[in-house]
């Protein structure tokens, strides 16, 4: 092991870089050790959990991960029966969850719960897409509405030049795109199937890129100028969605109600209109809802999902109605981008998860998307559920004191 | 191990329900194992790698995890040197990432190359605190309007009902209070150490709430009102700031940004204003940025910190300008909610992370934070060169051809 | 005038109510005279100037007022000459601006001047389309997703339902259409020619829904859904555009913005950056400009445009460039809904003020379009210029300071 | 009347400016003459009703417009009486409304009676402040976030320099400091007495920076960094309040509601969720209403304030609630700037309305802003029940037909 010191050694004075250890390794397996043991000789620790995988790492650097020295563990757990009426997804599931936040999986666990009491969620996908919208930069407002115009004339064409790079991508439509000033931002609409899609979309809008600058003088100033939006929150997906868009919504009896939540239908709503509503409407907040991040963020974990599509996925409405004396409670998602192949659904844990729901591979992401709409509706509801049994415990204390 | 299939049966039946099995297992490791082996009988499936895992989960089921079948794994990566200029963070680091993005972590890594050649990053923390905001309903808007009155007379009274529940958290200033009709929605702002504190304010929140509902009549709706803002992206949070608000800069000398990063710096403003001012602008996103969400995602994982947070982390502002031929880059984050105690920091995988940056445990919040925002501020830098340089590579090109 | 006397006092007492009085009088202007008799001995004041009006009232009655009184005054100012080099509107205009705010012509005067100086101001009409957005609501998301579908599936009809009731509008689209758990919101885009159109697209959007509630079983909650938006800032109008989107731009010889703007190119730029983007961006504002809305208010004040949709044109976004040490400036309004026939065009003011755009009537709204955008050009630059006059003074003292 | 054509030739030939004109004339008004004059002979058209004014254009010339031809006409009414209770402002008003949109008074004016028959309108003023906001410019984030902390420690003093320069303002707070990389945005908040204050604020902000720039070298870019925030919809001021906030509400019987509205609360309440909530949640509106911008344009217009305010007034969120049958209905307006001193009120017209609500001069403008809260409340209410009764209607319809 005289080589692993040398190499550590020049680590540590600066004369080799951290991706160049693999040059001098005879696997890479041998090169993430020594990296590994290099930063514990650097910051003077030791790193013993890190070292103890079963991912395939050789794998993984060829597509998930640089400079890898192990792999980090996030507890996994389950809710269910969660029973789901989709169009994809028929009959109940056991969602698993990665979280260190306690007492999240229980509070799903209870809306899966009270769900199956009611005879199950109502799930639909609205819409399904991938996009991408590049800034062009034109040489006056003239030239940047011409190139609006000739996007929209040529449309067919820009489509055949993207659909030459994919097999599984679809340009839908190229809506909306804005101008400002000179700057021009066309946004890319694709199918993609049941991966996620965005490195899909990029080759394919550049391709449609090059016919557009040929054609029009536009210049790219980049291939994202983000009105795409990607990992941002921003009022454009609230409204025409990215990702999948799913709603999901329950009708539940009364009696179910204050059996399993404790609570009334109508104290429900008032603290849907009071908090999720108004209290969001004044924060500025993009997120009408009480918890989603907290579900779509476990899921995404335990299933190889970007984790920075977490913040998409936070996005969305809530809403109760008291109808008849019963709960109707639905959760609006508009912008969860997910995938049942490819990027991190390809890890090993990640299949494994996405196999307990019978959604790891192709044609299944419309039964996964439907199965993480129903998680989100538990989820929320449960939550809501719980701040509503305080709200009526209050009010009857009150009542009780006055 | 007739006892096992038993239950197995049980739960496949309906008739014994996922937390139920501890109570009938020797130990909670047994049962997760039976809950693991039960879904994945279920499923009609076989979870091997989520069953190879490290963690202490006796632990974890103590306060981060509930129904737990093993641990997901996700491949962990470093980039550095990182050289961070702080007022807690002095020196050079190793970044720890978990992530599946492939080229994520060698973008942010050449982003630390081009910040050390430049002397560091200079980084500095603006704000530190922790927000719960419940929302509460008042008999008219008289009483609202007295309600939101009583609460800034009385700060003090509200400050000691609220610090008696807590060591380490302190109520600094309950702002601002919001009236809309009839509800009032009072912000309690709070420092809380290295904890991420979300719990420890809740719990104070609640007892300061009990003295204001004693004392004005006040009707809590609910302990959180959205007005908080937690794990949903917000126009609050980024103009008042949550957990930590950072800023990193670095200042790059024009031939460092010619050679490291193959652009000049106006091409780098250029794509600045273009995409993520006023792309972000008119897609009324609040995250005026390329790809935080990616670098505090990776992060977030690696130590511990809770993924529903990432959305709120998304959220902040580039800067970039050309001051006398060189590059001035800035990144600021408004709301970055991060612990170094408690919640998932705990975990095994998560305190190791930390330590490779000797950031684990009590008085290192601060220094975790900068070196956070470094990261950010090298991952951010390492993108927008990579769309300048593709930018300057067209326009050279186009000249060309011209 | 015995008559008038007991009218006033059964008014006093409550016994007729102020829309009664015309009843019980030979001519309306009678009616308008003893109302606002009525008014001031009510209030124990005079109007004599309220009083001395010209419009024809009894022609402002059948549209424009109800309970008459007299009318207002605001003073009426002229800025330019204005030189536009427009699709529609070419050549060099007087644009009518009525305020009250001191030094508001005086400034869009000098912006003017600029212009011209410069060669004129860049104009184009990006979009043009007025908008009406119901909510419906469904059985359940599944009849809410086949709502969406059947209004997509039957543009055709939809679209003849709508136009039987109008000559001029035209429904160019339904879209987008959005699902929240079971209402949906279908956003019914026109053109309505030289009108503003919201009554038109009303009644047209009224028929269409006839045969989308026959055909579907949908319920119609209200007529307006709060998506159309109209004359409430939103998100949705910033992208979408709704009324006119405009552009305008000017190149500004560096020794222009020297000698008329007392600064330069890379002040304004600057300026620029850190306020209209960056400041607008952390004020979670959608006006990322600085003063659209005194510019737009004067103009539609002074030819008769709707007071409440100053709000719609407030939103838009600055650009400015420094190009080859000359000055790149423009603005972009998505959301200005103007006419120039019908509602407040008719009245004599408002007809005068735009007929000295040769702009009033039909084929004009073009060509009023342009001015406006020109206009906002003018006023946008001088305060800018203003503002970096200021700045670069006190760069320059501070550095004498040094 | 050579003089005359010789002044009006030059305009024509470019040979002298219209704000040139004065020089050459014995008085303001023959020059306000001759240039609209001129104006017709350039545009080739007359402008008989502009030239009938009654205003004092002498003293409008000093401070409320440059270049004046004239003065445009509104048509004036008034709705009433109006019921208010409030704690400046208690009895009952007749509100003047200057508009062109017709069915607009009318509206209002229902409820007007719907308020009165109810009992009236309870009205509060929760917030009361104009601000200002600079941009500053430190050398880096080191020194932006020093410069924070220096105003935070030195409030005082900033004060007192701030109040040297106004009899009427008050600096209360500084309060948001916001740092973004080297730029600060500290938000200066006065009270104002009965003046709108923008002026004020500003000249008395400038005597602030002069003490702050001198202390810590801080460079000024501009006086406004839209963080204050002028005239564009933003979050932060629906967040903090601008101008007045104004909260009005009102109970109205189950049989009033049937009686006068012609619906029921069930139907208004659900209309408000469907549109006013979730609609403008989905278009990402700041408007959480139905039409506050046409009440707060009209009443603006007739009393002289600043027409470009109305996009702040336009800002807010309507609530309804069904308590034990009856109906519970607010209006909250965040942002609302109003002045009855100064500006536009001195204007004769608008001294005249101010007059009939005894609401002109000293002493007034909290009499005045809850006449004007209320009667938003007025107009909402009467708006939002035509909607809530077509939606009952139609609904009764569907049952009839089922």
């Amino acid at each position: 092991m005289v080589e692993k010191d040398e190499i550590i050694k020049k680590l540590l004075n600066g004369d080799m870089k951290l991706h160049e250890i693999d040059k001098h390794t005879e696997s890479v397996i041998e090169a993430l050790d020594i990296r590994r043991e290099f930063v514990e000789r650097f910051a003077n620790t030791s790193m013993e959990h890190v070292s103890k995988y079963s991912l395939n790492m050789e794998e993984a650097m060829k597509r998930n991960i640089e400079n890898p020295i192990g792999t980090i563990q996030i507890p996994l757990g389950v809710a269910g029966p969660l029973k789901i009426l989709g169009e994809h997804a028929e009959g109940e599931f056991y969602v698993p969850l990665a979280t260190s936040e306690g007492a999240l999986i229980a509070s799903i666990n209870r809306g899966c719960s009270t769900i199956k009491a009611s005879g199950g969620a109502n799930v639909r996908i609205v819409g399904d897409k991938m996009t991408r919208a590049p800034v062009i930069k034109a040489e006056s407002v003239t030239h940047a509405v011409e190139i609006k115009k000739w996007i929209e004339s040529n449309f067919s064409e820009l489509k055949k030049a993207a659909e030459v790079t994919t097999r599984h991508g679809k340009l839908v439509k190229i809506d909306p795109t804005v101008v400002v000033g000179k700057y021009v931002y066309p946004r890319f609409v694709f199918t993609t199937g049941d991966s996620m899609g965005m490195n899909m979309v990029t080759i394919a809008t550049e391709a449609a890129l090059n016919l557009l600058t040929h054609k029009t003088g536009a210049h790219i100033i980049a291939l994202s100028g983000n009105f795409c939006v990607d990992k941002k929150p921003s009022a454009l997906n609230l409204i025409e969605g990215r990702g999948k868009t799913l709603v999901a919504e329950v009708k539940i009896p009364r009696e179910i109600v204050e059996k399993k939540l404790k609570t009334t239908p109508e104290a429900v709503v008032e603290v849907n209109t009071a908090k999720n509503l108004i209290g969001s409407a004044i924060a500025g907040s993009m997120g009408f809802n009480a918890q989603y991040a907290n579900i779509i963020g476990a899921v995404f974990l335990a299933t190889g999902q970007d984790e920075a599509h977490i913040v998409e996925g936070s996005l969305g409405i809530t809403t109760a109605e008291a109808v008849d004396g019963d709960l109707y409670f639905s959760v609006t998602l508009p912008d969860v981008p997910v995938a049942t192949i490819g990027g991190g659904t390809r890890l090993e844990t990640a299949r494994e998860c996405l196999e307990i729901m019978d959604a790891h591979g192709s044609g299944k992401v419309g039964k996964f998307s439907e199965i993480l709409a129903g998680a989100v509706l538990a989820g929320e509801l449960s939550l809501m559920g719980a701040l509503a049994a305080g709200h009526l415990a209050r009010a009857h204390k009150e009542l009780g004191r006055g």
